[in-house]
């Protein structure tokens, strides 16, 4: 398969999920709330490092934090089917969308939120 | 560009990061709030609401929450350039991690975790 | 010490992090990561299952889902010596403001949010 | 009322909740869940800042941080009685779990796990 084709990545996740019949867990809101425990464990590894610790830890962790990623990304594969979305195609117009309300010129090199801009 | 590639799709979250100058705020660990966060706004669409409600409320929202999928997927993307991993190579790989955890035959329709299967 | 009194609870996770030195680590935004991580352990106690099974997992977890609640409540109690808030006071304050956004009439039975109401 | 008493505040947050009927929707899932996105709208506050802007920002939107935990803490007050869990008590014995998994020779002055200490 294309390792690189988001269609047959989300094919790959829908195909695992269906030999174990698990989509009757899945939907949408178990799907986010999944997202939402990933993710948290993806950040808990970071957890209470910053500056030079913080860069060595994320040498030393790479491989779990790799894992962590693949999992979020299941999630989102995953919700991207159930709701059917044209992940690739969404991603690129909401780009559009973010980048209207963070005008190059306005938001260059400054953290804040748009409504602070 | 092609919005089927994810490679081409995280090239398109850089050159969106770089014009504004805001990889200097991008660590991997502020990245990891961020899709905790995003994730969170996901979540917050269908919270309180099950059964045919919540299915209204996901059809009724579908673009917000299009949206806040593509967000989170932005920061996957972004974690994914950061770490320097090869997103579609190692979600299969993780894919085939999770597969060993959880062999078709103890995990079909079931929703425990491995640890307890 | 008295374990109905916030303030005593708070001077108790005080004195933890202090004979450990851990203030250096726990600043407000350290300390809502935590909160944020701690909440998800808490939440995927219960990922996946609804209904019946749900209130039985409930039940036979309820000892882990004891001890997560406490693992968010210690952040909860450290934010508000960090952020120099009264935790109670500040709670009754908030509970004033939430019910002029949800009065009674309007909000009675109802999911939604208030900007929906 | 005494603000000070967790018994006391309990006993406010389940009046707010049953003048308005959402007993129906407070299981502890969906309490679980409004605690994970609570928190996440506590750490949006910050993110992206460091350093003395974060500081900064923390100084300003103190008023915006303390309605953001006394949500969170609403959350927690719901679980407790939900799950019927005497909070302070659970808190304190974990106090001493904990002190358990990090004594104070090893662990202090050290941001590491346990399992890694």
């Amino acid at each position: 398969m294309n390792a690189d084709s988001v269609k047959e990545l989300i094919a790959a996740a829908v195909r695992f999920r269906d030999e174990r019949d698990w989509a009757q867990f899945h939907n949408p809101k178990e799907l986010a709330i999944s997202l939402a425990v990933e993710s948290a464990e993806l950040l808990q590894l970071m957890q209470w490092f910053r500056g030079p610790e913080l860069a060595r830890v994320i040498e030393e962790k790479h491989d779990h934090l790799t894992d962590e990623l693949a999992d979020v990304f299941f999630s989102v594969l995953l919700l991207a089917d159930e709701l059917k979305i044209d992940l690739g195609r969404s991603f690129i117009d909401k780009l559009a969308k973010t980048a209207a309300k963070y005008p190059v010129e306005k938001a260059k090199g400054s953290p804040k939120k748009y409504t602070e801009l």
